[in-house]
């Protein structure tokens, strides 16, 4: 546990500006520079984590793109030559940052590397684990990567909150399989609400049904020719909220769908991610956003950060007692992470993508 | 005052449903129908008027359309060889509804002709006239398809409740002279927000500058290469509100430029409305509102009507000492209403375009 000098680390480092699909040749495993073994600089407080799990998540996509000038974004592009981050759980090596000694566990944003140093303004959003939780058989750490972590509060958040639902109301759930997806529907479904989801595959669908207790679900792909009239079959009298995880044509098919006064909570828009500018699908029936008074909301999880105790106090009792489950797709070790979060944006993954660094 | 039997009277009926732009051959002006020499039915309460102003309003144009099935619309269609209909200043001749007695002044839902029966559901929608307001010379009856009806109601709802703004915001309002628009920056402006609006003429842009104070104008015609360019201009710090009248392009350059918890509100879309479906233009930037945390909201007047007494409380006293103006765009004769209400889609009208029917 103690700081060792003269660590080895390695470090995915972002190769060049990505369009269209990240491919391997975008990322590349280095060793990594000998930073680790400087001690802390007094002036600002830094902490020497060896990473356990790190996040594949669909927003570290538009940080990949070169930035274009005056659109920004909330979060600041990856640099070329530069180590990828993303969120991660870790273990403290070191640590001048009161609140946390060497042995803590933390979750937050972290570097794709065997070890890193969190250094401001990331230290704030470093979160300690509750050792006692961390003991707990149901509550593996790879879950604060996940229904524990940010896509967790995401999930809670966008739909407790910015989608305003009520009990029997019909909830539709984009890439309803993935880390956000399949919480959306077991919380619709929770609050009484009809739910159905739609993902990429048979197995996908069939999760959705099963596991994670949507009422019906759909294969996007095999509903291409007419994704309007799937919706109609599954929601004959219309969507009252439409949780927003890829975009373009999935959502020109829910603007028809949405009912008077529906909501839309934009979490995500992965199926435009890897699209060039001009390729971009744009949304073509925004009327129905004034003849259907519908509400389109926006939102990411740092700006509700604050309600992560309430969230988590609220979903530890459902996944202890089986009321909510959580499915991963674990990749192992570094060398896999370039590939696992490529996946991500052809659908490869069945549930979170996590990449694990440890034999623990 | 008294109805006489034998009324004539005249209407205008749809001839055929309109796809792309209204031309005077999608309307006729025929002798009306000996329906208003019928006794009023004892079923239904209903009131036979005197139209004394006809409104034309951009939302009559998605009226004129085929109606697509399974695409639900807040209004129903008009019926090719039936008389359109919309919001009018008219006195009552006849009624059997409770609190409306000859020669009361109304305002409401009425049809295009020079005596109509208002029957249920739209006899619920008369609203009476203050007749003491009526006699201020300040407030004319047109104003009552205008500031003082169902335009005036949509500003004062759409910003003041749906924007949410605050003191010292930037507010950009688009088809800023039309009846919404003009009324949309002089609210704004007196809760001491910056405004700039566009327009499509060198006349209106002066007027928004001149007569109604907006901070600044542009002529969105002239700045068509480039409408991010110009929105970067004006709000080099970004906007917090734009009141959507338009939609389209309008709209794609605008969510570029939203501040981060920006707020749109979506009160109409008249560049799409004579565009055919394959036409009409996409949102291809839509990214923009997760990035920034954007809230879109579709809003009707209608859902708001019950406001409509706080509106005029409101807004009354701010007509009558000048804080607020209103221009109009008046045409004569109920044989100019066709004309009017197709020029509303060219840009024509400066100002609110009302049609009058009376020599008063």
């Amino acid at each position: 546990m103690a700081e060792k000098k003269g660590l080895k680390s390695r470090r995915v480092i972002l190769t060049e500006y990505v369009e269209g699909y990240p491919r391997e040749e975008h990322m590349e495993l280095l060793p990594a520079a000998a930073v680790l073994d400087r001690p802390a600089a007094e002036s600002s407080p830094s902490v020497l984590v060896k990473n356990l799990y790190l996040s594949c998540d669909p927003y570290m996509r538009p940080k990949m793109s070169r930035p274009i000038p005056g659109q920004s974004s909330y979060t600041s592009a990856f640099v070329p030559g530069s180590v990828l981050t993303g969120y991660g759980v870790a273990q403290v090596l070191r640590s001048s940052l009161p609140g946390l000694a060497p042995g803590d566990l933390v979750w937050g944003i972290t570097g794709w590397e065997d070890y890193s140093v969190v250094q401001p303004p990331f230290t704030g959003l470093l979160t300690k684990i509750d050792p006692e939780l961390a003991q707990d058989d149901k509550l593996p750490l790879s879950y604060y990567t996940g229904i524990l972590g940010m896509p967790g509060l995401t999930a809670y958040v966008g739909f407790h909150q910015i989608c305003s639902p009520k009990k029997g109301e019909t909830v539709f759930v984009s890439a309803a399989s993935g880390a956000v997806g399949q919480l959306v529907g077991q919380f619709a479904r929770l609050m009484g609400c009809y739910v159905v989801g739609s993902a990429g595959s048979k197995e996908k669908v069939e999760l959705l049904k099963t596991k994670f207790g949507f009422h019906e679900a759909f294969n996007y792909k095999e509903e291409d020719a007419d994704l309007s009239g799937a919706l109609r079959r599954f929601f004959p009298e219309g969507v009252d909220i439409y949780f927003e995880n890829v975009g373009g044509k999935m959502l020109e098919a829910a603007l028809v769908n949405m009912k008077t006064h529906g909501r839309i909570a934009v979490c995500g828009l992965i199926s435009q991610y890897n699209l060039a500018g001009g390729e971009k699908e744009g949304v073509s029936n925004f009327a129905c956003v004034v003849s259907k008074r519908l509400r389109i909301q926006g939102f990411i999880e740092p700006d509700h950060k604050h309600l992560y105790p309430e969230y988590a106090a609220w979903v530890v009792p459902h996944i202890r007692e089986g009321r909510v489950v959580y499915l991963e797709d674990v990749a192992d070790g570094l060398e896999m992470a370039p590939e696992a979060l490529i996946g991500l944006f052809h659908g490869r993954n069945v549930g979170k993508q996590v990449v694990r660094l440890t034999d623990e």
